[in-house]
């Protein structure tokens, strides 16, 4: 059993729509179905590392509402830890998303709204005792606390066998400068395109000059698959395994990197762990949230 | 000040996010705002009326959960009476919609979900005491208990001098039968397109023999303005007004509804009903919501 793993980031709610067809603008549909979902990466991350069979926690601020309790008995349920969250009061709104699922070929649109609540602050992560983790994952944002975050966690790293590494998402700038703290950094397709990088080996190329001499570099790229470099290695890739049908994208991302993580954290190869992220990144698309992945076979 | 108004229909949830742009399939992109808003066309309805200055009342199915508690403090806070509905137990979940705003055009995109609410029974109509109503108005659904629900208004309007009017609104088969209970039918773009009808023109005469001898048919057709027929006077039109800014033309159909029955309870000619009608949903677009119409200026 691989050691405990710290997500840090955002938790909302997702409410997902899943429809016969991506909507027109202007039109007015029925939905076939309406979930609330716990969302958010590192939240998501959390999910499919403990249904994998990893110990996690998850660290981020939290509004103390409705959703919250909503949210906190989802994390009971897949029993992952909370404990280190920072509770905001009510007055500040759950991030919330709304989601479109398109049942025709799995795409997921997402508008998500965050009115008020704050980004992490490093002085609360100050406060989390780190020497329990193996790992500690980290979801890239635009924002200064976030520096010092990781410059605690890269600290703590340095001393400890720990692993850091951060998710550079979203298409916008003060980003890249968060790689510069991590062992391992996960870029998307989206921040790769945002860097004029088109595919996932200019992708591979571009960051190079922006991360620690021997750090992981993974890259997933959609039906692609996904590549991955580190300077002892060199470049690996690993395809993609599509269902038989694709049912629902939302999280795919989210699952490939917490599967990455987990398969590293048993000192697999780095091909073999990005084979694993995208088989279990595959079998997630084929159904409807992440409990697909609990069903090994799934895995293909 | 006219008659009190009953209004039968759904309430729902929207939760409405106001976009810099309408999402692209698979896309990832930050609202400018989210808004929870009480839903629903007869509720909307109902929400334009008192605005307008006239007493009403929802009559509808509610699940008795968080999702009320908010709908029911919104129809306070509007002064509009629901101590008609029939309150169903926490376990029915409220209707909800998730609707994409455009902020460049005002385009509302519409998601609704309804898991398990009945619709409204005619039991429960039965019990409504109808004797303090001057006008009731039923959002039109395929469903049999509609058909006895305006069965039992129609006998009571046969009695006493109140008008029954329905709206037909959805894409939808069954709806075209429900139009021989009133006196005052509205068909939207819609229905019309559904049936065939291309043009307000054809919607009118394609309706004429489905309705009452005598009866009026009022068609809206967005930025075309509407026409009304009734056979003592002909085909009367209306132009549109639009506003300096078409902002948010969520519920604009419900407002055109409600200023046409709040100009015809005061005994106003048909033209001038709809030429009020376009004109308070002009205002209505004009701004987020239905409270830019309070201010009496903006309906030009």
């Amino acid at each position: 059993m691989p050691g405990r793993v710290l997500c840090v980031g955002l938790c909302c709610i997702d409410i997902v729509q899943i429809c016969k067809e991506f909507p027109g603008e202007d039109s007015d549909q029925r939905s076939i179905e309406c979930q609330w979902r716990r969302g958010g990466n590192a939240s998501n991350n959390c999910t499919v590392l403990s249904l994998l069979g990893a110990e996690c926690s998850f660290f981020g601020n939290v509004p103390d509402n409705l959703f919250w309790k909503f949210a906190k008995e989802n994390f009971d349920f897949y029993n992952i830890d909370t404990s280190h969250c920072v509770i905001y009061d009510g007055s500040y709104e759950f991030p919330l998303s709304t989601v479109i699922v398109n049942s025709q070929n799995g795409s997921r649109t997402i508008i998500h709204s965050n009115k008020n609540l704050p980004d992490v602050r490093a002085d609360d992560f100050s406060k989390v005792d780190l020497s329990q983790f193996s790992w500690i994952h980290i979801e890239g944002r635009k924002s200064e606390e976030l520096h010092k975050i990781l410059k605690i966690a890269q600290n703590h790293a340095s001393c400890i066998e720990t692993t850091v590494s951060v998710e550079l998402e979203k298409k916008r700038d003060g980003l890249l400068e968060l790689a510069q703290y991590a062992s391992v950094i996960f870029i998307s397709k989206d921040f790769a395109a945002h860097h004029g990088w088109l595919d996932m080996c200019a992708a591979i190329e571009g960051m190079k000059q922006h991360v620690q001499k021997g750090a992981t570099i993974i890259c997933p790229w959609g039906d692609l698959g996904a590549v991955a470099y580190r300077s002892d290695v060199g470049l690996v890739r690993s395809p993609s395994y599509p269902p038989p049908e694709v049912v629902d994208t939302l999280g795919a991302g989210d699952t490939f990197i917490a599967a990455t993580i987990f398969s590293l954290l048993k000192n697999t190869s780095l091909q073999q762990a990005i084979d694993f992220g995208c088989r279990t990144a595959g079998a997630k698309v084929g159904g409807k949230g992440f409990d697909v992945i609990k069903d090994k076979q799934n895995i293909s």
